[in-house]
């Protein structure tokens, strides 16, 4: 799949640096536009400098840009690709150069705007100042004490899981979580690691770039289907409140994934991804709590409850984990900010954490039930959603025959951004769909967005 | 060797809370003190309990909070050993249950209380406002772009190193640059690595923590003896102004080290810590600067020339790595935190870096100057220190048959912090040693701390 000869790349007779800057440019909106679809392998420099017409070194100065961006990856010895999504930069200032973004349906990220700043300068300005009086040297690689004793804190209260500071190794996001559990806790001889299919594409890659054998097992309208696990899974990465599908583990297969794991020496990882946002019903028993075994790594992130910019995560773990978890993130950068981790303390310890989920909960909420009342009307036989019990984001269907990259891109040059359901998954295209997100866009534009979305869906739909 | 029984652990008759909690402060203290030294292994907790007549779970919790605390070190299928002295909790706030430390000695740290952190106050202040009116997205796994500009303007200005943002990857101090490069850069079949010897442990540990087959070459008054490189070395991580010897590279060694490289298709990483703090003559040219053939990766940090708490460092790579790093950082913990990298980025813009350098440097050589005076004077036949031309440590050399834990054991207990010499370097012991930082001691204070020293070298010296 040549995704560049698609382009139809425009490129004036310019000097080499106006035609270095209109080629990034293109290439940039492209990507970031989703008609180079994430994955899609670019023509080698040479190849496609002969192509343009191009020198070479133009064309590599602009894939290295790319790459600097995060646009592109670079596979040693496979060559270069779009970036997953997850990966990309998206929204605010660095989407400027392309098309802007006026409703914003991509999966993912939370609502960002609503964050309590004034409070978070407040607190940070304190620990700043409480610092300077006595700047001690906190070089724990688990994190902060004050962090983890609020951590622990937080999770009986908010997740029913029972745990103590000692439980608690703070991380740089979910991201560093998974690089320290497939590092810390397999042995690189045993690494057939788990993932669910459609997933999560970053915690897949941290798997495979640690040399893991990953295989991606189905989801069905159960969650992880357990009994298609291999038999010699040394790791299964779950998400309970399943991304990006939006559907709940049930307890019969929660059960039935402990059970796994007893018989055949296997560790859970639970990534209670969007875990705290549950619409229908109480909040779901996580697998810690059910865990008599210590089988069950549970891995939390603040980037959806908060901020992704604060880039702080957590794992709680069974003692005999710990020790590995610890000496892992030691060697990996061996410990966190101390100011950011006290700020975070105080923001917890003095509720601000509880009252902004509680307050979102309510704003997500109410833009899930308008998208899903808009999809339900506009959207009806064009797109069907799989209503999700919990997180921010859904998965909608795509009659057979639909051209997903076209729906993306017309509904792109609307301003409307959603992303492939093909970029989490793996192995053979899935049914089309899309994953649509209602972390960043407001309620009042989501009917606008669905109705752009209905138009894009029927213009890019074959007719027999 | 075992440790704890030399340590007279004095346990009373007690319940077993507090018999835990007796039992956690003293071997803390042990540990801090350096009466247990780094590396030293501990018993297996059903031995240790035997011994003390304590339950096994009662040593297996004390263990595990002094894992947590970052004093110990669990090797799975080894034993639980004493943190290399670079890991392990020190000053500030941490260490007030240890005896009290009036007379810091310890190398790798810089003066915080020194840091302007009004500046950096009113700055975070301007970029959480600048933020919170727009919240972008930053994913770019090679750092903000705002702060690999300014990165890259200091490093022209400060090191004389002509690089581009588009050069650096920003990391989690150079801890995770260490991580990254040996990950990135070595395929897992080639994975021999060069670290100086002595050297600093948590490189090394890095590096073997990703199963590379690490080998300690001699440093000489030339600093690297290049000479004895094997030839089938991948990566060699090298101090120019070496840690904690404080001797230079000399010229013709760097002139070999670059061709080594290139004869032997090696990666050459310059750790330049300390590079900015240099008291004799011109600063050092970097082997970057002198690199014609893409082989240097320079490693740089503003734990010493700011503070360790900011957790930010970076790596400038050659174009042909680039692309490999910033996928292994998006891997390990995909990006940085937006916010902090901002007000960093200012806080070098505005010019408050260089002007706190250059106020460093001075407040550092006038430790430097008087502790060099203090040693020759109260020293003399004592303590033969190395002058060293840059950085914030010295090494000295003890007198053959002087009990180096007698000296430091004794120290502590007047407050004065120093480190064994032996804990950086790899293989036998070397010539007994410490190794001695003025980052953290006041001038004034210096004099009395080498009076207490050279006390207690006289008192821990055999006398045939």
């Amino acid at each position: 799949m040549n995704g560049v000869l698609e382009l139809e790349l425009q490129l004036p007779a310019a000097g080499s640096r106006e035609m270095r800057r209109r080629l990034h440019e293109q290439l940039r909106q492209a990507i970031l536009a989703g008609r180079l679809a994430p994955g899609v392998q670019l023509p080698a420099s040479r190849a496609l400098a002969d192509q343009l017409g191009l020198s070479r070194n133009t064309v590599m100065a602009v894939y290295d840009m790319l790459l600097g961006e995060g646009c592109l990856v670079a596979r040693p010895g496979a060559g270069t690709f779009v970036a997953p999504a997850a990966s990309r930069p998206a929204g605010g200032e660095t989407i400027r150069a392309a098309p802007a973004v006026t409703h914003n349906l991509r999966p993912g990220r939370p609502d960002a705007t609503r964050f309590p700043f004034d409070i978070w300068g407040r607190l940070t300005g304190r620990a700043l100042r409480r610092y300077s009086r006595d700047p001690a040297v906190y070089r724990e690689p688990c994190g902060h004490p004050a962090l983890r004793e609020a951590i622990a804190g937080h999770l009986s209260f908010a997740r029913a899981i029972a745990c103590a500071p000692a439980d608690v190794v703070v991380t740089v996001g979910a991201q560093q979580a998974f690089d320290l559990v497939i590092r810390a806790l397999t042995p690189p001889e045993r690494r057939v690691v788990v993932v669910e299919n459609p997933g999560y594409p970053a915690a897949r890659a941290a798997f495979a770039a640690a040399g893991a054998d990953v295989r991606a097992v189905p989801v069905d309208a159960e969650g992880l289907v357990v009994e298609a696990l291999p038999p010699d899974a040394a790791l299964i990465c779950v998400t309970p409140s399943q991304f990006p599908t939006g559907v709940t583990l049930s307890p019969r297969r929660r059960q039935a994934l402990l059970a796994f794991a007893a018989a055949h020496d296997a560790v859970i990882v639970e990534d209670d991804y969007g875990g705290e946002f549950r619409f229908d019903g109480p909040p779901l028993d996580t697998l810690r709590m059910l865990d008599r075994d210590e089988r069950v790594v549970y891995v939390g992130t603040f980037s959806q409850s908060l901020l992704p910019a604060l880039r702080i995560g957590f794992v709680v773990a069974p003692g005999r984990f710990r020790a590995a978890l610890t000496e892992a993130r030691a060697h990996s950068d061996w410990h966190g900010p101390a100011i950011e981790h006290a700020t975070l303390a105080d923001f917890i310890g003095e509720g601000h954490l509880a009252r902004h989920v509680r307050r979102m909960r309510g704003v997500y909420a109410e833009r899930r039930a308008v998208l899903l009342r808009a999809l339900a009307r506009d959207g009806a036989g064009l797109l069907d959603p799989v209503a999700p019990a919990s997180g921010l984001h859904l998965a909608a269907r795509l009659a057979a025959g639909v051209d997903v990259a076209a729906v993306i891109a017309r509904a792109a040059r609307s301003g409307v951004a959603v992303e492939d359901f093909a970029a989490f998954t793996a192995g053979d295209a899935p049914a089309p769909g899309l994953a649509l997100g209602y972390g960043q866009i407001e309620a009042g534009r989501i009917d606008e967005a669905v109705a752009i979305l209905a138009e894009a869906i029927r213009a890019s739909t074959s007719r027999p």
